[in-house]
């Protein structure tokens, strides 16, 4: 998932360091993004190249690691309005390591997947629980809050029933 | 995702041409994946570079275009068996260019959104409708498709709410 939009639309929202950036997007996608931090810098990088952001260098870093700071540039701001008003109606593929494993699974990886099935289903739970949303939600960062709670939800949903479903009495023919 | 381990598990099943690996792995993944089937080419190719399936050239193909058959090698088997019992306990990112939208837009954005998460509503229902399951699965491969169908009515489920909650009398802030 390039989340070199994303970026853009912070640093429209307000110029910053590439540090802030990262922290302010953490916060906007949220737990359940398991966003890698780091991913902002070449995001930034591959911006600058295109023209969609500008970088100038302040005093205040040390002489060593000056610090950068990211602003839109017109073309910048023109290429996130083309983002965000791209509509994609389609439906998003439903793609898993897991789900092919399962395709793939033979008889004997039964009790290993039943296992994992929970595992996976514990620390789907947990994140569930911290990304506890607003009901009825109020505002956009909400709304999106809601959305993954659903989607987790649905995920706790399935990987219980396909737990149950591995781990019972009836035999399976894989 | 990568696909490669899903087509060293079809070669180790029965060996093929990259053709007839096409049609076969787009059985077992089900609609909802959306394949390209292209991408078995150069999945194979890593594969072969990788020592994990031999190449042989048959005659039955055109002499400018000879039939490749892939066959799984001693070292494939054996990559195989690892992924297959290697468990991944950690929760799924949830990830997405909706959600990403839906977390940066604007007032001015949500009649668009609307309209969109109708369409994808529409569209993400019409293929679920397409993985109708077997209730209860009765072999691995309508497992599979049980888990795709609940994750497609989950999707199905919040499209709504979402464009629900953005179209309600009650302004949302942006």
């Amino acid at each position: 998932m390039p989340l070199k939009h994303a970026v853009l639309a912070l640093v429209a929202e307000r110029r910053g360091y590439g540090y802030d950036l990262a922290q302010r997007l953490e916060q906007r996608v949220g737990p359940a993004w398991q966003l890698n931090p780091s991913a902002v810098y070449p995001a930034l990088d591959q911006l600058e190249r295109a023209g969609l952001v500008a970088a100038s260098t302040r005093a205040s870093g040390t002489r060593r690691s000056p610090r950068v700071l990211y602003a839109a540039t017109p073309a910048g701001l023109a290429a996130l309005e083309a983002w965000l008003t791209t509509a994609q109606p389609d439906p998003e593929p439903v793609r898993s390591d897991l789900l092919l494993r399962l395709a793939f699974a033979r008889a004997e990886h039964g009790a290993a997947l039943v296992a994992e099935l929970a595992a996976r289903e514990r620390s789907t739970a947990a994140l569930l629980a911290r990304c506890a949303a607003d009901e009825p939600p109020t505002d956009a960062r909400t709304l999106v809050d809601a959305a993954v709670a659903i989607r987790l939800a649905g995920e706790v949903a399935w990987l219980g029933r396909t737990r149950d479903r591995l781990a019972s009495a009836a035999p399976l023919s894989f």
